[in-house]
């Protein structure tokens, strides 16, 4: 199905992004692609200017930019504040989110009698629903799921292949979860004896919250009591390890390979880039900024943004960085610091006993 | 159920652990709760400094604490030596460990004619064990786990879903791995012939030891030649990596995401801390503890504490950060030393040209 | 089976390797041992400097070593050039590479009609594979895995259990995936509106090459337009992390716990050793070479080797971590020529007055 530059730039509207097309606005749009696959029936945008090169060399049919972007005269374009936003809603427009399978409940699924699943879900063959799970309206659960005993599930969920949630589990409404991701697992808690370990009954729960998506083989321990936490509108990417007890708030969101150590409370909207490790027990404040493998020792205030291991404030880390990379350079001033005052204390000496 | 806090007193004695009731000793208690969500028949503890004003506020029935810590004299408390042992005591008491689902072989799984399994095992739906397999007592495995040919499981072995096992693994005794974790894959051993990589057979092995309780989502490379040795009493939390032939030692602790490559040999009681990695080929005696992020690229003598990347001392690893900290300070004294030395000079060589 | 000295010599000839027998050329060996666990029946080998002690004491009955090793005077010894690939030669005729069960299309996989798969595929019971799909000849699929809609999957290739593609994934042939790695889940794309985050349909795919091996628990995200690419003969440990529209060139090779951002460039034969992370849309030159827990913030040349956080080259880090460890000297330093030019101003002003 192809749309018109035309209809593209309506639908901004509905979002409320303004736009002005300047060049073909009856041009046909069937799909959207980069700078460098795009061809005459695609539309394409430019958001990092790290790419701005591309422009001169796409054989795209159309491009959305920023009001300010410079353009080679022949390229069609469509201009707006935000072009990543205004992609987003053409993709959403012309390509739309994944169709899941709508099967009803696979009778070769198993599922447990007490269990009770909204209306429109799709269960499909291979899926485990222990005792007592509450499921809610349009869920699509894939093979290899299992969901254990007393979960509470939303309604709108979707559950990819061989996810597991372990007993006691809530997830809200429009929760993804991405394959292979583990919720609810027991946490590292021992009591030790000796050299020994004596394991702790795990006999806490996840609750996580209405639109968040985590990503693929990401495993959230239960809290030892009470409750782990993934507040609404959060996302994970993947392999991300979140320790017992943590509470993570609202929109915040986590690249991969992040770990958090148990009993940790990040704020609202926290970004963690690739790779942070935070230590437990610690407090992260709201719309902090984490770069990618900093290792958060200690409590971050709000509004922070912090880099290193340990984590300190960004200017400070690239400040220490770039001194490190002095270091060569303050060893030969000290050395010839050294040299220029023993010259000094020599001549001086011999001053002292020429006359 | 509820128990008087008298006869949670009387559970510990059975632990070795003496300890005192200061209030009343007949509170009925049904459950233990953190500090922060304890109600009037909760019992909660406190063993981590960091949380001692939640005392003043919390609502607990009860509260186990070390024999020395000051509480509102309004608590009713439990004093004892290792308020942590006590309350997993109690709570070992009270709550018990998960209850797994009794449900014999279910005859949807596939199990190959030729595999042997204990009494009393429970081996769920979708379940598949492969030839020559031998299961001992009471084992729990849950849907979608993997038994590859001629694996041999101790008794009382609890598999969560989705683990796999590759083939010829060996687990002990009373061992827990946690969903989604693989033991046993090909490691990364591959012979180099021009730019090329030809895959070397992995013809070892995995082999876990007794009361060993492996985390969700790792994976424990198969040895090349030989075996890869996780060690009896030695606990891994979650998306741990251990590269082939490694050998972990007895009572070890790794915490999230360690990483540790091949053909090292982990001492016993060894703790790592989160996101630790190991390089190739070394020794880490026993005791030592490894802090989090560290990245170690040298033996590590026993008994030693090391952080850092590379990790070294902690002590010689804190005074670098702290000198770290200081390097604007070396900086400006540098600069202050040169504009000092010059200013003598140039007084020298004046003095030396006046007469 | 056991084979004679000279036999295992004649192979290796095969590999275009030479080698020249020193002892018993007629000795028996049935299986290749490490030196440690050799016994008289064995072949074992040395390439690693580290393990030369154990020469002294291995009871193995022939050991592959290079032309210049010295080995004691009663060792079988099988000297060639590169002792590493000879054993790789040696085990893949003695041991061979795992067999895998000849099932045929188990009825009890879930097959969609429309899906098209090739003679001699193994597809085991508890297998989902969905619309669309082509798979090619000699395929091994094992329990558990999921293969999403339109999927293309070369000849002889081997998933093993619980792995998930996604949708429109595309492997190549020979392609090895080991268990629960998911290939295509949809990578961290949302558009920021005010503090939520806005899904963009991630409507790209993963495009994997031929001879590539990919291990376990790793997650290879879907581009969001486009392609993400594993090129030919590329080849992954576990728990590895490939963001959104990367592109890993031919024959590279990625230890454990390796992660990649999105739009990420890497070029041929790159190198990156456990826990290294990349930032986005960074380009990594050929033969690259990243040491472990590097993190790359900047395009690396090709051939280039590096390390630390932020990587730069290998021989500037280590003068970095060697400066590091001369902090407290320099800081000594310092104090001593401030004393030092303290005493030459006093005593200089002290010869200003004094006349």
């Amino acid at each position: 199905m192809a749309f018109r530059l035309s209809a593209l730039a309506e639908i901004l509207t509905r979002y409320q992004m303004t736009c002005e097309i300047v060049g073909d606005e009856k041009r046909e749009i069937s799909s959207v692609a980069t700078l460098e696959d795009a061809g005459p029936t695609e539309i394409s945008f430019l958001s990092n200017a790290k790419y701005e090169k591309a422009l001169a060399t796409t054989r795209a049919g159309a491009v959305i930019v920023s009001r300010e972007q410079e353009v080679p005269p022949h390229l069609t374009i469509l201009r707006t504040a935000d072009p990543y936003a205004a992609v987003m809603a053409v993709m959403v427009h012309i390509h739309g989110y994944r169709a899941h399978p709508k099967t009803g409940i696979d009778p070769r699924a198993v599922i447990d009698p007490t269990a009770k699943i909204g209306e429109n879900a799709s269960i499909l063959h291979g899926v485990t629903i222990a005792a007592d799970v509450a499921i809610g309206k349009n869920a699509v659960i894939y093979p290899g799921v299992f969901v254990g005993p007393r979960c509470r599930i939303g309604d709108d969920c979707i559950l990819y292949p061989n996810v597991v949630l372990y007993d006691d589990c809530i997830l809200g409404h429009r929760v993804t979860i991405h394959a292979g991701s583990v919720i609810g697992e027991d946490g590292l808690g021992y009591a030790p004896v000796g050299e020994k370990w004596h394991k702790i009954p795990q006999v806490g729960i996840v609750e996580i919250g209405d639109d968040v998506e985590i990503g693929s083989n990401c495993s959230i321990d239960r809290a030892t009591l009470g409750r782990t936490v993934i507040a609404s509108g959060t996302k994970f990417s993947n392999l991300i390890a979140i320790g017992h007890g943590s509470k993570i708030g609202e929109n915040c969101m986590f690249v991969a390979q992040v770990g958090i150590a148990g009993s940790v409370n990040v704020g609202r909207h926290v970004t963690m880039a690739g790779k942070v490790g935070v230590a437990g027990h610690l407090t992260i404040g709201d719309n902090a900024q984490i770069a990618a493998l900093a290792g958060v020792m200690n409590d971050i205030p709000p509004g922070t943004k912090v880099a290193g291991q340990p984590a300190i404030p960004i200017k400070e880390a690239m400040r220490s960085i770039s001194l490190m990379q002095r270091l060569p350079e303050m060893t030969r001033q000290i050395k010839a610091l050294e040299i220029q005052v023993a010259a000094l204390q020599k001549l001086l000496e011999s001053q002292s006993t020429t006359p």
